[in-house]
């Protein structure tokens, strides 16, 4: 991720970034507007159509299901937005979690009780970097799908290593108990943020191997094709060759939101607007650092 | 359930899968496509009416109600969606609380007590199982309805399996503390786990028996209907035999949304989008003998 | 409640239930239609207007209107599912509520204290029964009218039959704990369970006391009458005595969002698509009844 | 607040209240349609412009931004509704937390002490009164205001009233604690009820000091009313003296939206639609009162 | 901040104050009707193009994205609204956290310990005090930007001072657990308010540095500039010269959108309308004094 300055217009509107919607889309703009292109020859030059066919009345369509398809996308894009900040605040929690856990134990141990000072100075960052790795792997990636996957023959195979992580945090916290360097009381003080690092884990799991439903997102693919693909008829008899940038433009704006929609539902990835885990990562490792210090 | 890439566009445009709504709309489409045949014949070959006949503002009226069925759609597919996600968060925090409690409890019991050890490896994941299992009986569906079954004698009949597990693991749970194999702070601390397991079901359940207001959808379905069916009578004057597929275009994209929201608002069925509640029994079974072995 | 099949089309344009918006508005249709033909015969027939006068353009009004009497009324049905929802929600609460106490009580207690067993085998599913009673009472609805109510002489004096129940319930394990028939942790342990039921009685109290501001209600139903009022008026010019179907089904989509709004936003009624509390109390009893058998 | 049956139409639509928008805009409308009549006077009868003058075509602009103002408004709607809402949920916890708390303080209590007894009973319906006064005081509005109020020299002099009965509350249990009234494991359990009165008080707050941004609000206005005041010149050569009313419908539609969520925001004021704090208040006397009598 | 009277619409229209858009966008005002000004004299001076040259229809884009752009910009403001009012619930969290941890502080105190009374008394506003100049710094907005920054050398270096502080607070709070001066179960009852300070801490810094998704803000801003650039072509045939106030209003309209976004996604800067942080420590410091007086 890249900080931003979101009042810098000149940047936002000229600069054409590595994510930007523009560059990936070129192809498909030169394939619509040759489309466009065929569709104006055809009524006009070759069926020579008159302004008055009723060909050109087709735009009632495009204007009856314009409504539709700008609602869908415009929610498709924060139904998106809403998994992509959803991970973001996830991502949050596992750093305040993390610092609580360490000025938690920092005050609860003993001052001369080194060793386990040192054990979760280590451990506490451990877990967040572990998780980054653990939602990056194919493995958890594919974790729900029905469909076998012969080219990854030990797919179930690996070890769950945040769950191994969290195991030795419990192991460490209730040997703390048992031995009687905490007391009950503060054992059922540290509860909250030992299980949460669990549930953290888990709900990242959930949207990385959960993509909406593919009968929604095919159909919502399949209404801008079709939507697209029918315009320069109702269009070529009343804009001629304006049909072109105009069927252009139209595209340009329906299938970008789409494609912002697809990169940022899931958050977890290496687009470059996927949340920077890896700097949470280690601003998670300097604040339990200085914390523990 | 299954993965898909959501960057794929060819095949989310051109595949037709089994869930997909193109399929499940071919007779229907046929019958539109008929319907709007007719109306054509009716006003242009046989009633004889000119270009300038009033009929053909009746497109006035799918105008201004234009926006109010998109709108409806959209918030229908939405609200579905909400119901399908609520759904899958509900086994996700099923995957963590298993996770959590396996963790707590391997961690509290003494080392050389393998029997309890194997109960709970055993138990944790039999919640799942059970669980997926109870929301896929009839008589859970039928739980709320108010009309006699007599197709289904013994629907109340049946024992709630989930509680039933529910209740072994309280028992255990509270013996253990009896025993002194835990202490009280422990007991406080496994609380959480133990209750949201019931939280879980009772939740999936709402989800189950409760659908949305039959006469908010019975008015989605019926104002579609309407809609599209008085279409061709505005359209055929300005568009001709155009008006067959603009006709079965819109009804396409309209009936579609509809199609989409009741697949997924019922997360818990068996149809091709619904939860891979099989796949994630499996998860926390391997994820609790990893753990617990 | 009756259980529907959300797939079944016919049944849900066909079939005109009880609760349908349809059987409510045959009065209104049909004055809407008289109307619209008044007022067609006046601009027609009467007064002879050409077509080219301004007149017709009034159409522009309801065009530039339709955007916002259509989203408010969405939002408004959606304001209206989420309070029968968030009615719904507490229920399912009522019912994990009452299974969980009934589990812990269980096996907190001694095996041979029947009589504390069948204490709560009665009072717990008694809850929901009283909780139901309660919310349909009148002096629940207008507990918060700040008109008078001459006819309701009595409506303050009424014990609270739900707060008397909790604190029998209250009573009975703080009795248990202070005998040491239960433990301070288990006191902990229960504390969810038992502050819960009174925060589900006042989350629906609030539902049942407090409809959507009257200022918002009310203009919206003017606008509704002012724009399907004025509808024919411009209409008249450009469809003829297509008019009066056109109104009277514009007036049927948009009048039937806000009689179902009205329908679901008090969900504790006895309309057809209210919660069935009966049902849903029923279940609480089975449960608990299998549970401490 | 005043409760009202929302399916009695014909007093929705025909009742003007004290708080009905008509009523409140009765200047505008006449401003709006002067101003309407001297535009139509100007283009019409001394101007003279045809009816090809270019300036007809202006209504463009205005159905180009149509969709936008009237999403604006009914957004702005919602999120004043929301803040509604939230007040009235806030209140709503306030009567299920001293509910739950005269319970808990009831059951805890030994029998023969009498004064600890009236003191609750005396001191938790306070709250919900001081809490409503503390919210209708000047200096509670402008707490988070930076402009100087030369207007109200002592503003932050007034002691916190809700603040000082919360500490009596705190001092009065942690005392039951010190002298073994209660047991810590009852403390534990006493403190949700305690902590949450201060966060209601603190919620309440917050909504009373922060409307919504002013850049915000002030945009609605000024795109309202110039929006509202370039119409006519778009209509006046379409509609001639239909213009008049034409603006003003719209007018009111829009500007009704705005009024309604100027009075719904902010839900703890003196407008006929606010919260009965008051009438809660007695609810929550009566309740507590009923409780521990 | 300052507290504005939303009723109050003269001021809202007419006041054109510091944080206006109006003000910000002179510049672009007369940048967009230079623009428009450019292509009629083109269009209608230079080309000679007629009324019914196919360029004027070139409109019909506009409209079929009329929607989508106005959705998307609705959507944006609210998106940022949360955000604005996120913020302002959080530092409402912690104004309640404060008043609750001093409320609990002081009555669990022994009324001779003036010296703990006093550390609290300055270490619990000095929080609110911290957390603001710490979210005003530099480094706090850069902490996850992933590109270099030569300009600022030691970005990393600075100690987080709200951990700090809150280290102290759990480090005081402990020690007094441990000497007996709270007992075990009054800690726990002061967890809840000793976690939440940097859980409150972490979430203000998620939303300061993580703004909206690079690619979703700079779509929007691209599809404003090319929507309203190209407005003029499309209109200059039908609105001469009248092009230029018309694409400079919708210009005004959607722009003003943005810039109401960006001033208010980010609620902890300098803006005018952000966040009276600095107000609120205040009322912070005086509840505090007033409570542990």
């Amino acid at each position: 991720m890249f900080y931003y300055n979101s009042k810098d217009w000149l940047i936002a509107i000229f600069k054409v970034t590595k994510g930007d919607t523009v560059r990936a889309l070129i192809p498909s703009l030169l394939f619509v507007s040759l489309l466009s292109w065929g569709i104006v020859q055809l009524e006009v030059n070759y069926l020579k159509l008159s302004e008055s066919s009723q060909a050109k009345n087709i735009t009632i369509m495009h204007t009856l299901l314009g409504f539709a398809i700008s609602m869908l996308l415009v929610f498709r894009t924060n139904t998106a937005y809403d998994r992509w900040w959803e991970g973001r605040k996830l991502w949050g929690e596992l750093v305040n979690n993390s610092r609580n856990l360490a000025l938690k134990v920092k005050v609860f141990l003993p001052f001369e009780d080194q060793s386990t000072r040192t054990y979760f100075r280590q451990v506490i960052p451990l877990y967040a970097a572990a998780l980054r790795r653990h939602l990056q792997k194919q493995s958890t990636i594919l974790q729900l799908d029905e469909s076998p996957h012969p080219e990854l023959p030990d797919l179930d195979k690996g070890a769950h290593v945040p769950n191994r992580i969290a195991e030795s945090i419990f192991y460490k916290v209730n040997s703390m108990y048992i031995s009687g360097t905490i007391s009950g009381d503060q054992l059922i003080v540290l509860n909250g943020e030992l299980k949460s690092f669990t549930d953290i884990c888990g709900a990242c799991e959930r949207i990385k191997n959960t993509p909406i439903p593919f009968s929604y997102s095919s159909f919502i693919k399949k209404f801008i094709f079709l939507y697209v693909a029918t315009l320069p008829f109702g269009l070529a008899l009343t804009l001629g060759y304006f049909t072109i940038p105009v069927t252009a433009f139209i595209f340009y704006a329906l299938v970008s939101l789409e494609l912002i929609a697809e990169e940022i539902e899931d958050p977890f990835g290496h687009d470059s607007n996927d949340l920077p885990m890896e700097k949470i990562a280690e601003t998670i490792k300097a604040n339990v650092a200085e914390i523990m210090s």
